[in-house]
C-alpha cells in the first residue's frame, strides 16, 4: 500500500511542454543536457526512490530519530541509505560541474527533487537544507570558503543545515539574540537555535551550518544580522577533519509529522564559544540567508506536490482494489472496487488534476530559474527573474496548501482505515501540515508576494503573466476535446484574478497596508489556482497536438485533457469565488477587539 | 494553553435566537424548563468539561487506552472522571424522565454535548454511543427490555456501544457475515466487528453492545440485518449482574487521534456463542440501526463544531500572547501580538465565523428534533421532521468538514509551535480527521442528502428552507450596521443554492445517478455553506434588535454583527463557486479508465 512509483512519464511530459526542455538545453552551459541523459536521469531516481526510500518511511516514522547523550540517531537503514545516496550522485544534480555537481538544470532537479520528497519526506530534507546552504556558499562565499566547503557538500559527504529560529524569533528574524564575538580571522559564536532539521546526525561526515548572529556592535533589528559558517567539525588547512567545534543538539522535538527527520535544538558556545567564519558582508546576513531560503521555498513547495502525489498513489491503488458497495447507477447488482463510486472518483480526480497543476507550476518556476541563470540576453533573464521572484511564493504557500488538503482527501478515500496509522495514508496527512508552516509560514509567502514582488516596476511581471494566460484562453477557443470550455472557465479567472491584481496594486501603492495585507492570502491562492489552470491548459493543448501528429501515447495524452478539463470545471471556479474577499479590506478583521474575540 | 472554556454566553445566544427556546419550553413536556435552569445547566457543564475532561485530554491522548488481558484500561483519571460524570447526571439530560432522565429539551443537550466534546473528544464518544443506544431501546425495545436496560444506561452506570463495521461491510452495511442462531428466548451471536469505539473498558459497569447480524435463513445484503442486545455481562432476572457473556476485545487499533478512547476489534462467540436478544422485528436491524445513527451523526456533527471551537479559543489565546513582528500599517515600532497582523486576523476570524455559523446549524436542527417529536399539530411535527431529515446529513458531513479545516488553521496560527505536539494545536488537527469519516463517510451522508433527503415530497423540506433563507433576505435589506450587504451576498447563495436543487431534483428524477451523485459531495457543502449564512444573518438581525432595545451586552451583540458581515464577505462566496461543480455531470468523472489514472 506504501508503494511509491515516480510518475516519470508524466514528469517527463511537464518537462518536455511547461519547462520548454529543449529551450532550456539550449541555453549556455546546458548543451551537453541531451534527452536520453534526461530520460536515464529520471529513470534511475525514480527507482532510487522507490526502492532504497520509499520502503523507509513508515518505519521512519515510527521509530524517529532518537537523541542519546549528544549522539543523534537517524532510523534504521538511513545512514545506509544516505551513503548509497551520496554515492550514486544525487545530491549534486543541479550543480556547477566546476565544483563537482552534475550541470543539469533546475527543471531536471527540481523532478528529483519531487521523487525523494516523495519517496520519504523526512529524508529529503537532508539533502535538501544542504542544497540551499550550497546555493549561500556559491553566492556569498569566498573562494577560500568555496575550496574549503563546496566539493563535500556538493557531493553529499557533508551536510548543510540553515539556523535561523530562537525561541523569541521565529517570523521575526530580525529579533534573534545569538552573538558573534570576533577573534582574531574568526568568530566566537553563541546562542540558541530551535527547529534546525537535521542540525546533528551521523549520516554525514561533518554537518556544516549556516548561522545567523549579532556581532558586537551590530544594529537592532534585521539590519544588524550577519551569517556564519560553523562546521559541526573544524576543517583543517588540508581539508581534513579537525577538532569539534562547540556546538550541541540539547534536544528534539516531538513532532505531529517528519518524525525520522531530526529537529534539534542547538546550543552553540556552552564552553568557549563555537568557532564560525563570517560569509558576506557583516550585517549582510538576511541577504545571504534569503539566497538560501528563495531556493527552499521552491523545494518546499515541490514537498506539497511530493505529498499529494505520494498520497494520490496511495488513494487510487486503496480505491482500485477496496471492493465495496454496488454502483449507484445500477449498472452491477454485486459490490464494485469503491473507484467506480462518483464520489470517490471525484475526489480522486481532484487530487490527480490539483496535484498535476501545482506540479506544472513548481517546474515551470524552475526552469525560468534556469533562464534568469544562463539566458544570453539580459531581457530575458530580468524577465524570467522577475517570474521567479512573483511565483516562488505562490509555489511554496500554493503547492504546500494543497499539499495538507489532497493528503487530508486522501484518508478519506481509504474510509475508515485511513485513520488507522498501518495503513500510510494518515502520516502523508501528518507529514504535510509542516510545509505551510517552515520556510517562511504561508502568510509570510503572501506578504512577500502582495508587499514585494506583486509591485515590482509598477507590477510588470503579473501584468505580462496575465496577458500570457490570455493569449492560452484564445488558443483554447479553437480547440476540440471540450477544451474550448475550459477556455471559457479560464478567462473568467484569469479576468478575475486581473481584476484583483489591479485593486492589490492600487491598495498597495495607497499605502493602505492593513487592506492589501488581509487580503493577501486569497490573493496568493488565486494566482495559484489560475496559474495552475492556465499552464494545465498549457498541456491539454499540448496533448492535442501530440494526438494530432499521431503519438502512439493515446491513453495518458487523453487522460492529461481530461483532466485539464475536469481542473477547469471544479478547481478553477475557486479563483473567482476569493476576488470578494480579496478586495473586502481590513475593516471587519478588525471590527472587534482582541478581548471580545472569545465568545 | 489547553484551556477550554465552555462559550456558555454564545450558546446560550444561540439558543435563544436560532432554537428558539422560549418556543421549545411551550412544547408538551417541557413545559418545566425554565430560563434559569437552562443557565444552571449550561454553566455547571461548563464547568465539568473545563474542570474535570479537559485537563486529561492531552494526558489521554499521549498514553492511550491499553489492552491487557482481554481488559482495556482507559488512561489515567478517565474512570474517575466517567464517574463523576455519572453522579453529576450529565448522561440523562436529554432523556424521558419516565426512565430516570431529566428530560430537556434536544437544543439545550446539544450545548451540553458540545462542551464534552470540545472538552475531551475522546472521553466524549463513550456517553456518545451510549446516548445513540438508548435511543434505539426507546423506539425498538420491547417494555421488558426497556425495564432490563434503559434506567441503567440513561444513568451511564452502563455504557453503550453501535456493531456494524466488519473487515469487507464498511459503508456497504448489508455485506457483513456475523450470525445469529435462534435459541431459545435468545440468539447465539458468532463473529468479529472492527472500530468498536469503547467497545471494551472497565469505566462502566456493564456494557450494552447493539450487534447486527444475520439470521440462518436471512436474505442477502440489508434486507436480512436484523438488530441484537448483547451485553458484556448476562443480567439476572432481578436486574443484577450475571456471567460474563462470550465476547472479548482481541485487539485495539493505533490510530491517527482519539487515542484516548479504545477502539476495539470484537470477537463475539469464541466459545459456545454470545448470548444475544432480538431487538425490533427480524430482517429490521437497518431500521433499527438508523435510529440509532441519525442521532449519532448529528451529534458526530457536532463533534466537528465542538473541536473547531477548541481549536480556535487555543488559537485566539496563542494570538494574543505571542508577540513578534511589527504591524505592517507601520503604526507601531515594536513587535506586537501576532492577533494584530491582518492575516492572522483573517484566520481567527475565518475560525470564528465558519465555528458560529456551523453551530448555528447544529442547534437549529436540534430544535426541529424537538419539535418533531413533541409539538401538538401534526403538520408542525411533519415539517420540523422533514427539516430535521434534510438537515442531519448537512450538519454531519459539513460540521466535519469544517473542524477539520479550522483544526488545521488553528495549527498554521501557531507557526512552528503548532507542529509540535506539546503545543495541543496538532492533536485537534489528528483528532478532527475521523469526524468527516465514522457514523457514515461524508460522501455517504451526502447520497443520503441528495438520493433520498431532498427529493421527499418533491423537494417540499429544501424549498421551503430557501424561502425562510428569501424572508431573512429581505430582512437584511432593511437593516443598518452593513447587514444590508449580508443582504446581498445571502441573496447570491441563495439564488445559486435553489439553481443547484433544482438541477439536482430534476437530474434525480431523470435517473441520472452518477450525474447527482457525482455533485452530491458539493452541493451538501453548499446547503451547508448557505444554511450557515442564513442562520449567521438571523443572529445578526437579532444581536441589532438586542442592541436597539438597549441590552447591556454591546460587546458580545456588536461581535456577533461583525462575525455574521465577515461570514458574508469572506465564507459565503464559497457557495456560489460550487454551483458549476455541482452541475458538471459525471462525464469528466469517468473520462479516464482506472488503469490509466496513475501517471
Amino acid at each position: 500500500m506504501s508503494d511509491y512509483v515516480a510518475p516519470v512519464r508524466e514528469m517527463r511530459f511537464v518537462l518536455d511542454e511547461i519547462a520548454s526542455l529543449e529551450a532550456l538545453t539550449g541555453l549556455p552551459g546546458y548543451e551537453d543536457v541531451a534527452a536520453d541523459l534526461v530520460d536515464a536521469i529520471l529513470g534511475e531516481a525514480g527507482k532510487f526512490a522507490a526502492n532504497e526510500l520509499a520502503p523507509m518511511n513508515r518505519s521512519g516514522d515510527l521509530s524517529g530519530s532518537r537523541l542519546e547523550n549528544g549522539v543523534v540517531y537517524a532510523p534504521e537503514g538511513f545512514k545506509e541509505a544516505y551513503s548509497k545516496f551520496v554515492e550514486a550522485g544525487w545530491c549534486s544534480v543541479a550543480f556547477d560541474p566546476e565544483y563537482g555537481g552534475q550541470g543539469l538544470p533546475r527543471a531536471v532537479s527540481t523532478a528529483v527533487s519531487e521523487m525523494v520528497a516523495a519517496s520519504n519526506l523526512s529524508f529529503s530534507l537532508c539533502p535538501m537544507l544542504t542544497h540551499g546552504a550550497v546555493d549561500l556558499l556559491i553566492h556569498h562565499g569566498t573562494e577560500a570558503q568555496k575550496q574549503t566547503y563546496l566539493a563535500k557538500m556538493i557531493s553529499g559527504e557533508w551536510s548543510g543545515t540553515m539556523n535561523m529560529t530562537e525561541p523569541h524569533a521565529g517570523s521575526d528574524v530580525g529579533a534573534l539574540k545569538t552573538r558573534a564575538v570576533p577573534e582574531g580571522d574568526h568568530y566566537r559564536i553563541t546562542g540558541t537555535k530551535i527547529f534546525i532539521t537535521w542540525g546533528e546526525h551521523e549520516m554525514a561526515d561533518n554537518i556544516i551550518h549556516m548561522v545567523l548572529a549579532r556581532t558586537p556592535d551590530a544594529p537592532p533589528g534585521s539590519k544588524g544580522i550577519s551569517c556564519f559558517i560553523v562546521p559541526k567539525y573544524l576543517v583543517n588547512a588540508d581539508g581534513s577533519l579537525g577538532e569539534r567545534n562547540d556546538l550541541r543538539c540539547v534536544s528534539l522535538e516531538h513532532k505531529l509529522g517528519i518524525n525520522a527527520s531530526p529537529t534539534a535544538v542547538m546550543s552553540f558556545g556552552d564552553s568557549e564559544g563555537a568557532i564560525g567564519y563570517l560569509i558576506g558582508e557583516e550585517y549582510d546576513g538576511m541577504h545571504c540567508m534569503f539566497t538560501m531560503m528563495n531556493m527552499a521555498r521552491l523545494d518546499v513547495g515541490l514537498e506539497g506536490i511530493a505529498i499529494a502525489d505520494r498520497a494520490y498513489q496511495q488513494a487510487l491503488s486503496y480505491a482500485r482494489e477496496r471492493v465495496q458497495g454496488r454502483p449507484v447507477d445500477g449498472s452491477r447488482k454485486d459490490a464494485v472496487p469503491i473507484i467506480q463510486h462518483p464520489d470517490v472518483r471525484h475526489m480522486l480526480m481532484t487530487m490527480k488534476a490539483t496535484t498535476e497543476a501545482a506540479r506544472a507550476l513548481a517546474y515551470f518556476t524552475a526552469a525560468h530559474l534556469d533562464i534568469a541563470e544562463r539566458h544570453s540576453e539580459e531581457g530575458q533573464r530580468r524577465k524570467s527573474q522577475g517570474l521567479v521572484e512573483l511565483l516562488t511564493p505562490v509555489v511554496k504557500a500554493w503547492a504546500t496548501d494543497i499539499g495538507v488538503e489532497m493528503a487530508s482527501i486522501g484518508v478519506q478515500v481509504h474510509g475508515g482505515m485511513g485513520f488507522i496509522e498501518e495503513t500510510g495514508a494518515a502520516q502523508h496527512y501528518r507529514d504535510a501540515r509542516i510545509t505551510p508552516i517552515y520556510e517562511g509560514t504561508n502568510g509570510i509567502q503572501a506578504l512577500d508576494l502582495v508587499g514585494r514582488k506583486l509591485t515590482y516596476d509598477d507590477g510588470v511581471h503579473v501584468r505580462r503573466l496575465l496577458d500570457d494566460m490570455r493569449a492560452t484562453v484564445g488558443d483554447l477557443g479553437s480547440g476540440s476535446n471540450g477544451t474550448s470550455d475550459l477556455g471559457d472557465r479560464l478567462a473568467a479567472a484569469v479576468e478575475d484574478l486581473a481584476a484583483a491584481t489591479d485593486w492589490m496594486i492600487e491598495t498597495r501603492g495607497a499605502g493602505a497596508a492593513n487592506d492589501w495585507a488581509g487580503g493577501a492570502t486569497d490573493y496568493l491562492r488565486m494566482l495559484g489556482v489560475t496559474t495552475g489552470g492556465y499552464l494545465m491548459a498549457r498541456a491539454a493543448l499540448a496533448a492535442e497536438r501530440r494526438l494530432a501528429d499521431g503519438s502512439s501515447d493515446r491513453e495518458f495524452l487523453s487522460a492529461k485533457i481530461a483532466t485539464a478539463r475536469f481542473y477547469g470545471d471544479h478547481v478553477l471556479p475557486r479563483a473567482g469565488a476569493l476576488l470578494g474577499p480579496v478586495t473586502r479590506g481590513a475593516e471587519l478583521l478588525f471590527a472587534i477587539e482582541p478581548e471580545h474575540m472569545a465568545n
